[in-house]
């Protein structure tokens, strides 16, 4: 690929962030999808910067409509997310898309998954993709999802996206950030689907039974709704069933009308306010923990890491004690 | 139920622990499993004398083989970790069993599944049952299940079970302070298997098709090595495939067998160390973590929290600066 523009040194946001005219930031704002792939990688590499970058970026943010999507492997997430973005598209609206693979903790396919997908829009500068693999177990996926979400509503994209396999406590936490959450059920998943829905009752604003054209597309309805007269919201909304065949397009505008209709909802109670303080809420905590956990990672090296580890494993020193002792010696610093 | 023991205070933990000879560290031992249950919510809950208690079970740890066993909802877990617990049972070895459920964030459906359970292994305190069902999004779930399982080892169990739901992050971090872990597959899965698939080869020590007598068992066991052809391992160890029937019973011997041959593998190689010094090395890093948050969630109580959460909505405020200056008034405690 040809490299027409300059390289985009990190170092940079350091220095020049602070300064009221950030050329960085001006390129990001107008679009530029690479200023916008940058970005995000320095905010989820925690690479150089990136805290002057999204303190410089949070006064931007707030605009952008975010919706979640999540449901089991297979129930073609992907194509509806797609359909979705081009539906958006026609209307004028600029789109962002995030696509976490959670359910994959060693490896990196999501990268691949990723450039698949991107050739699809490539003309198209107003939908960009992103996709993000699992980065150790440190809930650092959901804080890297919310930060490139940050940056995707910050650059001015008007409807962000984002999309995660599986329906366990690492999706909760990724799509609770969402404004409109939507999960996504296929026909034919056995029975298992009771134990995958128990979870996810209480997330769901819209459900989506993909693949609709399939044998067993009521029974999973009537599963649903089952299952709805016996969860309890805290609002008074009860979430709609669309039935979608994504791969040719089918639902797709009865969807947009779904999620239409759950915006005007939170709008007239007053509950988009309400919900954001409350994701902030739980949000402050997790980057008090990161950097707290910096700061306490920084007490011990790695190598001191090691000795305490194989001092625990020989019985020679309990944990504890050690934490403690760690923790108060970072109160001393 | 009659109460013929006398009141379990939390608070003699505190008070007592220091003590060369503590009645309840005592009790614990003796393997009552009323005191194990005590115990192990104290540890759970973070109820007062939690650390004094962990700290004094330390030294009588390290002597139980730990067991995890994990896999899609469905597989038939528990039929296998019931059938494993009474094939040790003849062995005159005592159990210990944790049956941790993260798939469902909000719900406490653990419990029933423990009391069902429980009666089957009523008249034999040998087996000692216990569920656990998600506790927030702060990955406390594999951390309360390492510490009953600590609790289980101090108290003389010879064997721990660690049994969990799913095959995400979630799971992964709890099956692996196990020193033998155990991945459940059944036929009939469908091409789904396979994305499931993706994340666990590198955590199974031993495959078990469960089910096997169903339909397509070959399949799923030519799947899998396919898979493992392609699979890296820090060791030289091949992952066995075992099939079972664990409803019959069928198959529970060559389990046994196969995790003996294991753990003679680990012996041999002098991995078992390696491998403790490499957990202790991540569970001191997320102890560590939950230290410095409860430290960190000191500094700011619940009312400053939601008007922090409030002002950042209302972008008065920019998050990332708020967490620096809180993180800097931890420093001058």
């Amino acid at each position: 690929m040809e490299a027409p523009f300059p390289a985009f040194p990190d170092v940079l946001y350091t220095d020049s962030l602070k300064q009221d005219s950030n050329p960085w930031i001006d390129r990001l704002r107008s679009g530029d999808p690479r200023a916008l792939a940058r970005a995000i990688s320095t905010v989820e590499n925690r690479a150089e910067g990136w805290s002057e970058l999204l303190k410089a970026l949070f006064p931007y943010t707030g605009k952008a409509r975010v919706i979640g999507l999540t449901g089991p492997p297979g129930a073609g997430k992907s194509t509806l997310v797609d359909q979705l973005a081009k539906h958006y598209r026609k209307e004028k609206q600029t789109v962002g898309i995030i696509a976490v693979d959670p359910t994959s903790p060693y490896t990196g396919g999501a990268i691949l998954g990723d450039r698949i997908r991107m050739q699809d829009h490539y003309s198209d500068p107003g939908i960009f993709i992103r996709s993000m693999a699992t980065r150790g177990s440190l809930g650092g996926l959901a804080r890297a999802t919310a930060d490139a979400a940050t940056v995707l509503d910050a650059s001015g994209r008007d409807l962000v996206m984002i999309e995660t396999v599986g329906v366990g406590q690492d999706e909760v936490d990724i799509v609770r950030l969402a404004d409109v959450t939507i999960v996504i059920l296929v026909p034919g998943m056995g029975d298992d689907v009771q134990t995958i829905k128990a979870g996810i009752m209480e997330i769901a604003d819209i459900f989506v039974i993909n693949k609709s054209d399939r044998e067993g597309a009521e029974r999973v309805e009537r599963e649903i709704r089952a299952m709805q007269s016996l969860a309890m919201r805290g609002d008074r909304w009860t979430p709609p069933i669309v039935k979608t065949v994504a791969s040719e397009g089918v639902g797709t505008k009865e969807l947009a009308r779904a999620i239409a209709e759950y915006e005007a909802f939170l709008k007239k109670e007053n509950l988009a306010f309400k919900k954001n303080v409350e994701n902030w809420q739980l949000r402050l905590v997790e980057m008090l923990r990161d950097a707290m956990l910096e700061k306490a990672r920084k007490q011990i090296d790695g190598g001191s890491l090691e000795r305490y580890a194989a001092e625990i494993a020989e019985h020679k020193r309990d944990p504890y004690s050690l934490v403690e002792e760690i923790v108060r010696g970072a109160e001393r610093t």
